[in-house]
Parts: structure tokens; C-alpha cells; sequence
């Protein structure tokens, strides 16, 4: 059996791609969290639920998980990025889903321990259920093989605010915790995710799939567009949690991905959010950069066509959608 | 007569370059202040007196400023960059410098006033003096024609810290101030002050120099370019005061320099002393950037030949050095 994925999502826009393309891949998706972000937790578990199952995969446990950030309430739906109900305000039909009766930090916790070391976790939403699976238990950076997170600005700006990107701004306090703790992680920030999108010609040939969820991704991507209108200049979108999912399985290398020290600024002021990551090393090409502390490795470049590898590996599904119920 | 300019330093090894810059460019120099930064402002001020005194010129005013930032107290000469007396520890004449008994931030009022709307201001140490010379004098921003503050990161990595570049660093409150209460600011920061360098050549002409003053140069670039073995991998180092002079001239053309509100981070979290550059418009060209408040051009990008444009300034000069007393 392929080794264990576990994703903790927001699902999002850029999340049903992710999930796409993890199903896309074959991935054997043990479990999917869920965390407020681009909507609710709850509302994103049932928007994960229901793409799954427009993939024809009702079979993958899901858990709901935090609501709230670590260190206030949760700010809402961001409905001018990802419509009213995170999906773009795609209407997609109930599924008989797998729903676990336990928290998502929880599960995640309890299938670190039935995979000791093996476990792939890709977090793309704010990093709360992480922080609580921490707290949880100790021993989870030892436990979980590699942590893959879409999140932060290393030298980019930011998106939530001009430093923070909004994974890392909705919780900075878990975002600290998790970035510090020890865990084996591969950081995917901005500066990467903002050079890889897809436009107008993969959103026509989503919308024309008889493939019910990539047809559903090519409806959303409708919303998507619109909104990155005002940071592209044009209608094309980052694949941010895309491309971290393609990273996480390795199917996307990494060109340039120096290890670093990253913190997170709690704080309540202009960089409230902001990943600082000691990339000094830069004018030596990174090859004297010891920094003191947990490292991670933080993505600053990854091959040109890594859209296209995406884009390949999502297109391919062509199952039947679950029943609605 | 030529445009009256003010200089605030921390005198300081690329403090003298910028100085040299200024003199070897013959610009109408009516003051300058000092600031703890590099060293002490008193050491700032006896090292631009001597200094001045090498280059032929004990004519210009030179005040004392501001010995500890706003909000703490000075934290030491850095003698690792700068050497014990922030010159490199070369050892200059004392000379018959012109030493004006009051402030660096009321020298400064008074020049604004006697110059309104045309004195250009040049800033390349912390900016203690300037805050408080906007707290005795409130239209300062409108009496001063133009500020250039050599300072900050913007997309690049910080040098203090990993987020912050030292003169900001070293007063991030009083930086807030100047930067957000309508100067008309050119920001020369980090991103393109450490790509512009001289090395052993430019090292070696000037230590073979007769002109005293940049024979003293040429010895203090020994110790800077010692220091930029770790940051560069070999012996190279940035311009930094030169370059914010050259582009304060009008000497350096600005070849990507966005209008952005820029903020700094005073909470004393790990992003403390950096300046909050919105550029969330670099994805459309800065085009459509428009960021409310107070805002700075931000220097990104210069001519590949600034550094030679400098040198060949700074080599020009051929004074004789004033007497030694």
C-alpha cells in the first residue's frame, strides 16, 4: 500500500484542486481535517465531503475541526476571494460521506500513532488542528514522516495583509507552535505559490469535463478568476494549495528550497502574521546559511512546468460521482 | 548657489564613502547631524569631523545628536562590522572642525526653516534625530524639499535581524514616525543596497591614494570587507550611505523605486524594526498599486554601474587634508 496521506484543508477553492489532485494521484488519503479559513470548519467539511464525492470517493474519513484560531475567533467566510459558501458558490449534491465522530486534531493524532514515521501530512489551511494535534501529543513531529504546509511569505508579500500570508495570519499563534516544534517540514510560501497559475484556458476545459467535480473546479475557478483579476492584472489564479499538494507527493522537485529557521510574528502589530525566515544565506547562495533552532524548507522556486504537472494529474480522473442523497 | 543639503550619520565606514560621495560631488553640504547607530553619536561626530578634516573641509556645521533611540537606550558600537571606533579603527587627525552647541535635531529645524521647500535631507543612520526634529517643528515634512533615508528591507531579508536592517532596527519608533507623517521619503533599503558593491580593487586604489582622506577609506574597507566575507562568501561590500548619497543627488536613477505606505513593526516579537512595505501590486507591475497613507518610493532597482558611478565621484577628490591640531 501507497504510504499514508493525512491533509487538513479549508476547503477553498484552491483546496478542491489540492484534493483533486491527491485523489488525481492516487494518494491513499487515510483522513482529511478540516479548520476554519476560507469558510468555517463545519462548512469546510461539507464542502470536502461533497467534492469528494463528485470524485466518486465517499470512502475517506473526515473530521471537523477548530473553529476558532488559537488566540481569538474566527474572522469568516472570505466570500470575495472564494464566494459565500468557500466553493464559489457552487452547488454541489450531498453525499453519503464518511464522517468521523472525532476531532480532526484528534484523528490526526490517532493515525500518526498507526503510522509511526510514515505518515504524510499536507496542512493547507490556518495551522490550529495542528497546534491542538501537538498539544495532544508530544511525540507528533517524530511520528509524522513529513509536514507539508501552504503557507507564509518568505521574501514575497504577503496577501491577507502586506506581510502575512492568510494561512499563517488567521493563526499565528499555531503557526509559531507548529514551525518551531521539530516537525520534518516543507514550507511552501508565496513566494512560490504566486508564480504557478492556471486561466481562462484550464478553467474552459474544467468546465467542459463530464468529470461532475472537475467540472464542479471549473465553475469555482469562475469565482477565483474574477478575484485575482485585481492581483494579476489578469484573469489567472496561483495554485497555491495545488501546488503544495504536488510538492507533498514529490511530484513537483524543488529547484531552489534552502533550509531555514522560520517564526511567526504574534504580535498585534503591522507584521502580525508574517513567517520571518532567516533566508541572510541569500547573497551566498544559501550555502553557509546555519541557523540556530527548527529548520524547515522553505520553496522559493520549483520547475516552470509545474501548472502543467498539475493540470495533467487532475484532468486524468474520470470516475463516476457518488450518489447524491 | 547649489541646493542646500543636511546630513544625519552614524559615521560609520559606508558613512564616510556616502560623505565622500557628497563632497567629491561638490553639493552645497550646510549641516550635519550625528546619531548613535554604528557607534556612538558623540564618536559619529568627532569621526565626521576628522573625516571632513581628511577630505579639506572643517567649514561644515556638525552637530550631536540623539545618543539613545526613542523608546530604549543605545545598545553599543557594532565593532564587529564597523570596528571599535566605528571607522575600522583607523586612527584620523583631530582637526579644527566647525562644531555647532546645539542639537542635530534643532540644527536640522533651523536649516528647514531658513531653506523651506528646497533643503534635501540625507538620512543613513537610525532616525532618532528626524523624529524628534518633527516633534519640535510639525510642518517639517513641508520645509524639507525631499528625504532620502538609506534604511530598511523590503522584499529582501533584514541584516540586524532576519527581518529588520539595522537602522531601523535601532530605532523603530522614531523610524515609524518619519515614514508615516508625509515626508516626501525615497526609501533606499536592503533589496538594493546589497546588490551594489566595491571589492579588493576598488579597496586597493583607494588605499594607494594620497588624498588622506580616501587613503583612510581604503583602510577602513579592510575591516568592512573582512566583515563581508560572511555575508557575500568572498571579500565584496555594499554601498548602502554611498548609494542612498548617489541617489539623494540625483546622481543614481531610479530604475524600479513603487510608490507604498510603508509602516514598521515596533512590537518587540521577531519582525521588530521592520518596515512593512506594502507591495502586493509587484504581481501587475506595481500598476494599479495604490496604498493608502503615507507613502515612500521605495528603491528596488538602480543601474548595474551605480557602484562605479559613486567611485569615480569619490576619487576625484584631490584637497589637500586640513591641518591636524
Amino acid at each position: 500500500m501507497a504510504e499514508p496521506f493525512f491533509l487538513d484543508c479549508d476547503t477553498g477553492i484552491d483546496d478542491c484542486l489540492a484534493i483533486a489532485y491527491l485523489i488525481g494521484r492516487g494518494v491513499n488519503l487515510v483522513g482529511v481535517g478540516t479548520v476554519s479559513g476560507n469558510t468555517s470548519a463545519a462548512e469546510a467539511a461539507e464542502n470536502t465531503a461533497r467534492f469528494l464525492g463528485a470524485l466518486g470517493r465517499t470512502d475517506i474519513p473526515i473530521a471537523v475541526g477548530a473553529h476558532n484560531p488559537l488566540d481569538g475567533v474566527f474572522a469568516g467566510t472570505v466570500a470575495f476571494v472564494h464566494g459565500e459558501n468557500g466553493i464559489g458558490d457552487v452547488d454541489l449534491p450531498a453525499v453519503d460521506a464518511t464522517r468521523v465522530d472525532t476531532s480532526a486534531a484528534q484523528l490526526l493524532v490517532d493515525l500518526a500513532r498507526q503510522n509511526p514515521g510514515t505518515l504524510k501530512v499536507l496542512a493547507i489551511g490556518p495551522l490550529t488542528n495542528l497546534a491542538i494535534a501537538f498539544a495532544l501529543e508530544p511525540r507528533l513531529p517524530e511520528l509524522i514522516g513529513e509536514l507539508t504546509i501552504m503557507g507564509g511569505a518568505a521574501l514575497a508579500p504577503g496577501n491577507a495583509t502586506a506581510a502575512a500570508e492568510a494561512n499563517i495570519y488567521k493563526d499565528p499563534v499555531a503557526a509559531h507552535t507548529v514551525l518551531t516544534s521539530g516537525f520534518n517540514t516543507i514550507l511552501v510560501p508565496l513566494d512560490v505559490t504566486m508564480e504557478h497559475t492556471v486561466g481562462a484556458a484550464e478553467q474552459e476545459r474544467l468546465s467542459a469535463s463530464t468529470q461532475p467535480g472537475l467540472r464542479a473546479i471549473g465553475a469555482m475557478l469562475d469565482t477565483y478568476l474574477d478575484f485575482y483579476i485585481g492581483v494579476y492584472g489578469e484573469r489567472r489564479a496561483s495554485l497555491h494549495d495545488a501546488l503544495a499538494a504536488a510538492i507533498a507527493t514529490g511530484d513537483v522537485s524543488l529547484s531552489l528550497a534552502p533550509e531555514a529557521s522560520v517564526v511567526v510574528e504574534t504580535g498585534r502589530g503591522p507584521a502580525r502574521g508574517q513567517t520571518v525566515v532567516d533566508l541572510r544565506g541569500r547573497y551566498r547562495n544559501y550555502a553557509l546559511s546555519v541557523s540556530a533552532g527548527a529548520l524547515s524548507r522553505v520553496v522559493l522556486e520549483v520547475p516552470a512546468d509545474a501548472a502543467d504537472t498539475i493540470m495533467t494529474v487532475v484532468e486524468r480522473i474520470d470516475a463516476p460521482a457518488a450518489p447524491a442523497v
